[in-house]
């Protein structure tokens, strides 16, 4: 059951940002050669293989550049897509549709290229018991748009921010002088309804966190084998693994076969191309 | 002579979206495991090697989140540096700094794989006399930054905004019936600091174009023997040509050396992915 | 074709600044003294001839006041109308009536005025070769509707920020040590899109943009005798001519029939008394 | 006393919107003209006699731009200058000092205005024991810097908006049937530190708007003989009297002569042209 | 006759901060647990005793959520409902409706225990002629709604903020060095609209104040025999009286007895625990 | 290691509404009476015994409305203080003090009073091994300073927005069918950073949690005793017991001696009266 996030404040906030950047000083090619009045009715057409996202946040951007524009999602978000197919019928004025196209598609492509990039992940994780996780290595002021993105793609997300999770990094480990003070000094103070993860990069770290009765370990930059082994040792203590490091497509399986149970990869929102999609005059 | 873009407005926006995306509930680890008064010094060093772009943002992104965050500019903008470099040295409350360092990091690291992939688009056509411009695919809310990026890594702005250039595409001569009524509409109207741009895809459309005294040609999607036959004939007239679709490294500098005056690349700004850059605590 | 101002983000913007400065406590006059649920029915009427701009805005202020407010355009932008001409039709509650009319009126006013005095400006010039140009000595905020309040009577916008075309003043000359190293500077480095237009003050100075292959020279504070001169030098080098300072209702059509392309007015925007515009209730 | 309006929220939103408008695209000329690192030296300087009004503003908008701009205010806001007055001077990165040129003197300009001719307007009534005062015929987003414009020449503001003062008008007389019911259900409901004020056409009225015992009478586009008397009839019964209509610098004299106590003046705020004020470079 | 508060700018910026900060990372319950296209029909309801206000704001924040939710006012502002009251009845998407739940609660909640405590000082008052008025010790950011609030409680709202009422208090008497002092310089600065209201502790301030002819005084932590002089005092001279100082609902009848105009309460706004109001699924 | 609140974005925007709801049109009062450049010097001083919370929010609102306004901190947030205490020395600009005052104030005794509140629960429960948490029963706008407060006063937060915490409620419950299938789409879908919690309201419902192996269960208005059995029987099966329905400061220690691990009081954040501070000049 999702939200419309076309219509969450800090999203109109971005459209407003983005609107304002590509059309604020008006469009003047159109205005110039364009007469008045003149209607347009387009599709914006997947061009590659795709799975949708972003469609709500392109609608919101027509929407915001006119009333009058009238616009039909034929693909939901998270639908896989062939090239060719439409994802949204347009009919509005010519000087609206023009104005808001290319904003509308820089969303639309950027979202939609995450949630294909998640696919292949989520379908490479098939048959293992593990789950590929975001991380907060995503595009400032597009979070929640990177999210649902990841979601759309059938992958999972980790904390939404630095308030929705407890994740003690070798930073914090190394403040308190040990994993053990850190743990309990989170299980001290911190909101009950987080778990309490904590980074480990050896298996020595490893007994200290379970010692310490961590919720979640976050093996960090460790090799299949030592994953392998470090699984065996939470799972008898029952605590979930978590894995991060250069994970790619070859290497997400390997390590979700080791038994760990999620895989964070940063590269979900930090390393994809955009996908092509365009906006045809019908 | 450069603005500081962590000063302006839009940008700011941005920034406080950003922060309040991540850190706008707090930074629940931090302030559960760490120790009040705490303070930290730390560097921003790159992995590997880039071209630096953002480090206004950066800093801005730390200042925002508190005065008393020292910062020291270690590399400007637009400076080819090696792995291990350190790009800015800081010094603070430690909530401070680690509560922004997310948020800093991915500006940097998003803007800099720009400025990095632009030097070597330009390093690419070193000895051509054409130019490698962008578009206005750029990440929304980010336009400005990425321009910025674009010439930190020493290729050319293509107009800012719909208001900042005039470049008549293929719906704009359908609506008007050829590229001569077009042109000269826009000549009509146009504000004259602005040259007039027209997009051609044969040359056909060409003559067309050179007819009607266009101040630009854009050859989409024309093979390079194209381009060359096209570049003769406009230059000719005295009219500079644009060419676009599909520029890669491999393409562009053929292009250039066929006599295109402008190689348009829309990979630059969409196509990147982030580059390793991480703060150490010292 | 023009888009539709009330909607842009930045024009939103500018209203709700202008509803909460007048509104923002409520109407403590009309909540004492008009009973509940009272409707109006009122029109917007040109108490002087005038040309209509701004009429998307006036409605946009009265659509963010209530919804249930209905208004009808009797006049669209740049229309020349009669003392006793209907601009809107306004029908709904009178609380929302009387709360955004002193606002819509006090920017439909200020736009007329603008569009009506550009008229005056357009209508000066007919048969001769120039246009009337504005400037950016707009008032802060408001840039956008009053270049298109311009644009409504007739006349032509230059540049519509510093962002959206090169024009390189006495200052920028004086720091690069002459016009030829400024204008070389400019084509090296500016975006293509944007001609390269320089500022002179002289017959020697226009010489050395002419010699720099300037595109446009701006002539400030000539005689119309020089400009004469001017104009024949700079048409033979192909390059346009614009003339500034001072310009008014007479001095215009002298330096346009002196064969000026484009006379620069910053009193279209900057010296403007409001038009009468009043509403009243039917 | 007087706050810092620079500082306000209301006008730091404005000031953005200002500064995007302008700015928000960069400074295209002079990042491709001038080398880094630049400095500038400047000055302020009135180009005619002028009363000035906004240096807090025009320095805000400096300091917006780039810290590292030193502002010092020559000439506080009410101080009658003489052309060639320096009124700030500044020293800064010249590409601030650029950027920010053309925002802080559209500024300065508009409100020193405001406060020349409310200097004309207060010196007229000398003498007299009138006080001109403003109208809320302000410019959208500036009220509260031209209010305080109209303070810096001498005049008096009238109420800031529809939530600081009780001005029952025709409209409001009409819908409640009659001065008497409006002004006693404007005493029976609204707050009491605000007089109660209503606005009379005729004597007729004016005995009805002293029978209900209002605090003050608006006499709306009355003679001056008639406004003697009904100055005579209001004051003997310890009523105000404030008129409107049409003044200006001749009639304003006249209407105080008459014994008005208020000279309403629509035209102090929206009908003035800008003063001559520019940025010298040093 | 009221305005949609639903509608303020301010309004709607304080909607959407706390929107964002309730929604902003979306609903991860819902979005778990709760199948798509979900529709949920469910009624918002008294659990006791209260008057309403804070209608027209729920209803903007489900609209706000999502344009389909459908809200029917049931009870408008200022009605007393007994427990089990329909105040709104809502239908629309449940992700929607779940997710604006507990922000328009919390708006109602807050603005309705004003406006039945508000009623409770109205009634208590019944009989005398005094007037119990709100104080500027509101919730910063809501000022207008609980100022609406009061007035939807049957009580009197004070000036609305800085700007709309002069009121000397003792700092300011003190700065001055006297009563008379203040005073005059009030009546020679200050807007006309406002009557001149000034803070006297003592009957020898008071003897001052009526001295300078000030239009209000405010007694302020006076005993109520004292406060019974001052009245006789200063309605003798014209003069209206206003208390203040701890004022509760034992207390306020007896100063209104004594002949107080206004009573002073500043726990209507800044003493309030919140009612039981309830989202019933149907 | 607390962030400074008063740097966030969105809480600056709330100071920003609030300054504006306030002192936007200026204070008439202190600019009609106090001379210019008149300075103050004062103290933030507590007029009863509490615990101070808000200090960074009342120095930024200072600070916002002059920068030259010098603050002292003499009472860290967190600190309990008796009468008299000095929270604030304040030195500056009278006109500044006077303008800030009232909105510092409104900030700072809201927050203390949260603060004093939580500090009495917390004190309430030494000696038992529960905690007391809040709600999202917070002000609108005030989220993020709310849930500061509360740990200020030495209780805990609970989830800070619904983004991050799940809580699976009657309404979700019904709408899965089962407390089995809600707790198990909840575990297959949700964030693994995020503990599943439900509510349960009987004994026959806790045994369907545990079965469904929640991390936690809510007992919604239960008995003492039955918590105590629901205590038991979660235990002994890992699962932590909160508890909530109506809890005050003699029913919270019950249900702690019952042995539920977080007591859920709403009336943490939305009962409480105002603490009484004061600004005294000096």
């Amino acid at each position: 059951m999702a939200l419309n996030l076309g219509r969450m404040p800090e999203v109109l906030r971005l459209i407003d940002l983005a609107l304002a950047e590509d059309l604020g000083r008006g469009d003047v090619t159109t205005e110039s050669v364009i007469e008045k009045e003149t209607g347009a009715t387009a599709a914006v057409v997947a061009r590659e293989p795709l799975v949708v996202s972003g469609v709500d946040v392109a609608r919101a951007v027509f929407a915001r550049v006119d009333r009058h524009v009238r616009i039909q999602l034929r693909q939901p978000n998270g639908t896989q897509v062939a090239p060719g197919a439409v994802i949204l019928d347009i009919d509005g004025p010519a000087s609206a549709v023009l104005g808001a196209e290319r904003t509308a598609l820089n969303f639309l492509q950027r979202l939609s290229v995450l949630a294909t990039l998640s696919r292949l992940f989520a379908d490479a994780l098939t048959g293992t018991g593990g789950r590929v996780v975001d991380t907060r290595k995503t595009t400032p002021g597009w979070r929640v748009l990177e999210k649902a993105a990841v979601r759309d793609g059938g992958c999972f997300n980790h904390r939404s921010d630095l308030g929705s999770g407890i994740l003690i990094k070798d930073n914090h480990v190394v403040a308190c002088g040990g994993v053990k003070v850190a743990v309990e000094r989170a299980r001290a103070r911190a909101p009950h309804p987080l778990r309490i993860e904590v980074e480990v990069d050896s298996l020595a770290q490893l007994h200290e966190a379970i010692a310490a009765r961590a919720d979640l370990v976050l093996c960090d930059n460790m090799a299949v084998d030592e994953v392998r082994e470090a699984v065996g040792l939470a799972h008898a203590a029952g605590i979930k693994v978590e894995v991060s490091g250069g994970m790619n497509l070859q290497r997400a399986p390997l390590y979700a076969q080791a038994g760990a149970d999620y895989i964070s990869v940063g590269a979900l929102t930090h390393s994809a191309r955009a996908v092509d999609i365009a906006l045809d005059f019908l």
